[in-house]
């Protein structure tokens, strides 16, 4: 077995959509069968939400995304007005992005680590994986550490994921080591954050330490409710909406549950207009991950007129279909909802 | 089409292990190949989880395990002291069986509906579906009412979800319909549940109905880190744990991530010792969901001794499972743990 | 590294499915959801073929899963008039059964093993992996030149792969070394077994051994348009059928194309009257391994009443299936087809 | 439900690889993690395969492929000398590729019919569907014909399927209505075709036809034997070999299995030095199709050096990995092997 310098060698390369244009490729698809044509279309309706200004388009991300080398993928959707909000798993977020976001990197791994017989000898050399993928578990200890201090400047009272998401994007615009982060891109657009499971993460290991130390005094928590209120609000306040799912959990199931929130508000929304996911998961096991968006058209959460499951694993299918309405450009003439800035003082209202 | 009552009318029910002994059959397939192998060795880890009288068991929940039919294989686990604390999704605790113990029920879909061109007729009929199930929507917002007064009779302070499950447990106590629901059940028995991700079901309509009134004033929050704090708080209180785990998603990963955060609290918890997951995801997407215990113990977080992952849909795979450790009767000599117990004193520490 | 002794130390055990009576649990996982659900409605229909007295049974069988312990499964399925005719992988028939017929065995592999980094080794120790489950590739090997024994003892002209493993059940009622055999069963009860990729299995080696030996001379040759027109005769002469498909693959496109075969012949067969197929193929490759059984309906080959697809690896679906139908104990009093019979006159006129 | 007609109008458009230059976009995969990262490999081998002189490339097809949009790079790929040899079901190469080499096409399905509700309907109006994909059944019955009126103009002696399909290609240079064709494009690249299954299709009823008729006289027959021998004299001919699978099935095994034949011929041939598998089927139900390169090399298969798993449907990952090794252009300093010649004297020594 190599050590651990040798293991952590080779770094995982974030793939640069701008720089490849696979429009003419993806249209070819278009008359074609199976996962070809349905990536088309999927392409097709993502360039339709762009297209349409009343749309706002709300990325889901669950699933080792940024780690797998797409990070660049939703820095540049960020930086080019082609997503309003993301709805993530904490891991991408937190021990992904923002971990590279203090300069940590991903690394590859061997087939030979990939098999998972050498996991025990890893586990001594404090080196995580995932699948075909390495981290050095002491820079992530140095991750959740962060995620304490963070904790620990805030005024104790409970905050939404989004609030602390963006706390984080503050410090990395002040402490940060590379400008490719998710969280910074989002913070400086004014493009909010949600990871409606935040404690998941290696946040979670920051605030629980936060409030162990506080015991009985004040400390800052975490209001799931409350994620789930401002999400609301966003689709109150902009009815047209887009969702663009890689993998399901709680970020498809969360995100397509505002419709419902805001009737429950009092609130006429519509139907999701357009809905696009990315997955590979198989529908007979009838769980919400691989449930189709036909399905949630039953809940009342997503209109069945633009909706397009796609069944591939992203790494293959987000270059596509991202690729594709990069290079179309409608989001150049598309104007940034900064949906930050419809919550800040709906926020305080609460 | 049907009307809404002739597509209502075929009730799911529950199976019920107590009455089938499948122990010969799984034993038979110990020596076998594949999946029917992996089963067997399964049940004998969870066996050994019930027989070592120092492990506790966490039961973790994702998918649609309660409506599917399951819900009471987890009331008998509950009730026979075979489970000491559940992680689950929000949708199996309060949308499905807090549900059925207000009273109301599942259905089964016809293969038409299950294909999903009549979702929209759905729709307009108040049906929701879960992939070859059916829900009375009405019904269900009653339910998302019902989470409202119950947070409206609560102190208004963070809450972590066990706490607020607590609360609808003893709602049952006094207003259920039923005697088998797992939310009573465990209200009766000590056995903590938890949703990390509790905003993200029928609890979480009720709560921003609850926040939205009361606008500026104190309200109920979901402080998802206190989960987070609580459950690692069991295991550091009972160090040998064992875990069940029926799909992946949230409740995977929070309580494999317990093991990390004692750590952090600089206790030194031991791995989970004996971890089983039943699952059909493919490992190929690299997701959390899908992968192996053995990748898991690179992250310090199982042991790969007792671990063994199923491929199987779980509604074949538990009734085999459980059903063998029901009748191999460990469960008779195991002493209850009572977790909630230990949690209500340290939750006040907090 | 083991040697290859301690390798090969741990049998495949099969499955006696006249021992355990699964009927009362497959009974309640009707009104379930998911697999559980369709598994027992699987059940139901193959339930029903047996007690319709003109239904002819075609069993379909794809994937390695004599050799994963469901050998007597088929034998018993055999020897209680529970099948008419079995269509098959080569794998199945020669390299695992007739195999196991020669006094052979299949081994345990461990988990390190299935994990695929020791196969080199494996290699140069003639062990053999299917999966979980290991070969002694000289024993194969054994296999492959009885094959050929069988080839050479022939009067050299084109046979169907039926006439060739019937010659191999005739070898077996001789010089076997067990009792429990598909093709030493199926010989005894005149069931004719069909391989239709025939020279793609240990078999294929002998018979290429044989024409190489051969050379100009005169030679058995393996004809596989007498396969297809063989079993379409016995559809024209039994034309109410019903086929029960474990995998996919050639056994179950070749089974139901000769509904059309028939209409080909101007005979006017009727469609598969009853059709269940067991997979864990995904549809959303638009392959025929995974294609639905509706699917099917449109190329006039499968009715759609009674079909039903399950969810499940075979090993764990299989014994529920064939369990809870030879319990319910319609084969009592069911004749056997004894489509040998019918197929030698037949084959003669051809 | 529209007319025959309307349903079939959108024909199915095969992508042209050679106007699509994916390669930098592949590069650029090869640092990421997961499926991309698999697929970068997978291209990066077959680039290998091409420049290595001696390597004579053999292409497996199982799945729907031709009439998924692939069948263009299949001829470009025998065009431009990337493969020496065609192993695959015989619905590829004669319900697909020869149907359309006689002016025939595939046409795309609605979401509607895809989801296996109208497939009753579709069976009355004589259209047949794979998937998202539907075919006049009354051209296909012409298809059937054809090969028929093939097999009627043969002398009566067995044939391997690679024979019979070379008679296909001149019947197609003679009455073909388009030049786009594999079967047409492998008869003049002297490229041969094996379909180790060959009744298993269209031409399995013009070959049942043709037996039908000729009753006791002198027939056409497969020898399905002869195209194991043929093919394994191939690999002894040109010992360095590279399989690049499309699908797994019958002509993945088949074609593995000439390592072993060979050597039972008395040939020290070595394994394939280089394998390439695109394939969504999961290895956890231990059958052929979905099991690893790597288990192949324990029955000394394949080699392990060059061998690269792709998990990904065909559509998405064939125009990327082949659009990578055309345009990386490999293909211009290398000699087609033009195996037909090889076999012919070969063949008549059998």
């Amino acid at each position: 077995m190599a050590d651990k310098k040798e293991l952590l060698s080779q770094t995982i390369e974030h793939i640069d959509i701008t720089r490849h244009n696979p429009a003419p490729l993806v249209e070819a698809m278009r008359n074609m069968a199976f996962s070809a044509r349905d990536l088309a279309r999927a392409a097709d309706i993502y360039d339709r939400m762009l297209r349409d200004q009343e749309c706002g388009i709300i990325l889901c991300l669950a699933g080792s995304l940024v780690s797998a080398g797409l990070k660049k993928v939703f820095v540049d959707m960020v930086r080019n007005q082609m997503v309003d909000a993301i709805v993530s798993t904490g891991a991408n977020i937190v021990d992904q992005d923002f971990f590279e976001g203090l300069g940590f990197r991903h690394y590859m791994a061997t087939e030979r680590l990939k098999a998972g017989l050498d996991d025990d000898t890893l586990r001594e050399l404090h080196v995580d994986r995932i699948y075909d993928t390495l981290i050095d578990e002491d820079e992530l200890r140095l991750c959740d550490d962060t995620t304490k201090i963070i904790a620990d400047g805030l005024a104790p009272r409970p905050y939404s994921s989004r609030e602390f998401i963006r706390e984080m994007g503050a410090y990395l615009a002040e402490h940060g080591k590379t400008r490719d982060s998710v969280v910074l891109a989002a913070y400086e657009a004014d493009v909010p954050i949600f990871c409606p499971a935040f404690s998941d993460c290696s946040a979670g290991f920051g605030l629980v330490a936060h409030q162990h130390e506080r015991g009985d005094r004040p400390k800052v928590s975490l209001d799931s409710a409350k994620d789930f209120y401002e999400l609301t609000q966003l689709k109150i306040a902009n009815p047209t909406t887009g969702i663009f799912m890689l993998g399901g959990g709680v970020p498809k199931n969360f995100t397509q549950d505002i419709v419902v929130a805001a009737e429950i508000l009092g609130e006429d929304a519509p139907m999701h207009k357009y809905a696009v996911q990315v997955t590979v998961a198989d529908v007979r096991d009838g769980a919400l991950s691989s449930s189709t968006l036909k399905e949630a058209s039953s809940w009342g959460k997503v209109d069945t007129v633009y909706e397009q499951m796609v069944f591939s694993e992203a790494t293959l299918a987000v270059p596509l279909i991202v690729g594709y309405a990069y290079h179309k450009g409608a989001w150049k003439n598309r104007t940034a909802k900064r949906w930050t800035r419809v919550l800040e003082p709906a926020t305080q209202a609460v």
